[in-house]
């Protein structure tokens, strides 16, 4: 078996594996599955798009960065405003609210495949992909959308925003969320269409 | 000549043009100058980061969008509090606030010299870089930070925001634009590094 073929068989072992404990969005299954059927390809992570609240550490280093708050779903405004108004007076770091796109990590078997992907994502409208890794066993994609809201809303245990104005924020993030799907959707469908005629 | 040093030197023409009506930032100078002496990439476009205030149109379509406000410059809070002020009256339209991290579109002759560049760059830590166009004549990559704020401030002629917050949003994006112009800088020095060993 070439290295691509064994790549693919233990990412789709972490793939069950995720699955299995809930660690993969749902809403993302239908794209993913369709692309771990075909041949050439494999998927690595995704995220369906999401709305969180971030503790950004001192350092701002990422990886340090903890969830407040997430969900891959439209929010109710009461349920997230008063998640935050329990919480903010506990941290003096920075908490952010994001609403982040769609983002999708996929191995393909070679240049070829992997623009061929890539097209297809430009064309549903993913404007930032791009291929980002080349060796001799895979080629990696990232395709993303770029609907986003970020924003800094608390600091030093103050609320820096106002109920009003964070009603308006979550109304925003969920039409923009809601864009998101309809992008994912186009992407499918674009897929479907263009690896049947294959 | 082969098609990709015509095409060199169409956009060498364009971006001597562009730095003559001053339509290319000078912070990006540096830049885009030592890549185009390589010579198997040239820069199409560029942006240092910026801080803008955007005008989204009803139809929420991008090309629409007006700029109500453009600094690729740490700005003064006042000078932007009181154009905001002096204008969101005017607007049924979202106005958004944004910092943008610094993006740059380099054309290279080949594959292999376009995945050299990525990985300077995803080095320099911009992570959301990759290859986006393959064809005959040239590999296209996108190089873009994630250094940003994108927040709606604006709607129906209401201000969303206070004063205070506002004073926070423009600290923040201060300091995120003190940030992109030091990764810059590491982007160029890696390069710099690379290319005289060559």
């Amino acid at each position: 078996m070439n290295n691509f073929n064994k790549l693919k068989m233990y990412h789709m072992e972490k793939l069950r594996y995720a699955k299995e404990k809930q660690l993969v969005d749902q809403p993302v299954y239908y794209i993913i599955d369709y692309i771990n059927s075909l041949n050439e390809y494999f998927t690595t992570s995704s995220c369906a798009g999401r709305i969180i609240l971030l503790k950004i550490p001192k350092s701002g280093k990422k990886f340090e960065a903890d969830f407040l708050f997430k969900s891959h779903y439209y929010i109710d405004f009461n349920y997230i405003w008063y998640r935050l108004l329990d919480i903010y007076k506990n941290y003096e770091e920075k908490i952010y609210f994001k609403q982040e796109p769609f983002i999708l990590h996929v191995s393909s078997i070679n240049i070829d495949k992997a623009y061929e992907i890539l097209n297809i994502a430009r064309k549903a409208g993913f404007k930032h992909s791009g291929i980002f890794l080349i060796n001799n066993s895979r080629v990696m994609i990232e395709i993303m959308g770029n609907e986003k809201i970020e924003t800094l809303i608390s600091e030093n245990r103050e609320l820096l925003i106002d109920e009003h104005y964070f009603r308006k924020l979550i109304d925003e993030s969920n039409k923009k969320l809601y864009n998101v799907r309809l992008r994912m959707k186009k992407f499918y469908d674009i897929m479907i269409n263009h690896y049947k005629n294959l």
